[in-house]
């Protein structure tokens, strides 16, 4: 476990709320501003985006009680859903954390909508916090 | 409501753990380093820093079972405790907050050890989130 994986941060915090409009009362008080507004018809779920210095709060509101972070809300109420942490090389991640022993919520690298690439560790091997481990979509890079 | 608050961004994530010795190995394996490690009396509570970019992972676990760390633990197991949001000017974010309506824990902004100074907001008015609102200590100006 030896050794840095540089550029490690916080990507965003998702917090699963009843209401986008009534939540986000309270951090455009403390000066964030909506920037992007987006409804993830496979998650059912309505996001509402809100950067906060290098990191972002994401609001989320089920479409559906039935849904993922419907369920969430069920059982848990408002409150915080995941932390994501962006890194350089989520390959290189998901070895170090499978060598710990990590339990995932599935066991390989996910493609997002943007080109972004994801996963999720199970909140038992991450101090009862559901944790994303996301690596940005490559830029172009032509030479 | 309008006009910016300039400078926020996230403090820290204040994660409440059984043992932070078991805790640390997940950030570890992603790159993440304990640059300090204090216990602090009055809250009964250990804790272990782990900067992540602009921001920084705080474990927390409880030295007894009836402290409020503790308290969390027995009653919500292992999990996201707070978390905070620093602001430049944090009159101008209670004075907003107030004027939202939000309810606090304490009514008032207390100075921490360090000399920062925090207050914290009740999780219903930020979306079930308990969120600190931080301020760093002011750095000596001499002319």
């Amino acid at each position: 476990m030896s050794g840095e994986l540089p550029g490690t941060k916080i990507d965003h915090l998702g917090i699963a709320v009843k209401s986008i409009a009534q939540a986000r009362a309270f951090y455009e008080a403390l000066g964030l501003r909506v920037t992007h507004e987006e409804t993830v018809e496979h998650e059912r779920v309505k996001t509402a985006m809100l950067p906060v210095g290098e990191s972002r709060v994401e609001l989320l509101e089920p479409t559906e009680e039935d849904s993922p972070v419907g369920k969430f809300l069920a059982k848990r109420g408002e409150g915080m859903h995941h932390v994501a942490l962006q890194v350089e090389d989520i390959t290189a991640a998901m070895e170090r954390l499978k060598a710990l022993g990590a339990r995932f919520i599935s066991d390989e690298v996910k493609v997002g909508a943007g080109g972004h690439l994801y996963f999720f560790v199970h909140p038992s091997s991450a101090g009862g916090v559901l944790v994303e481990i996301v690596q940005p979509a490559a830029e172009s890079t032509h030479g």
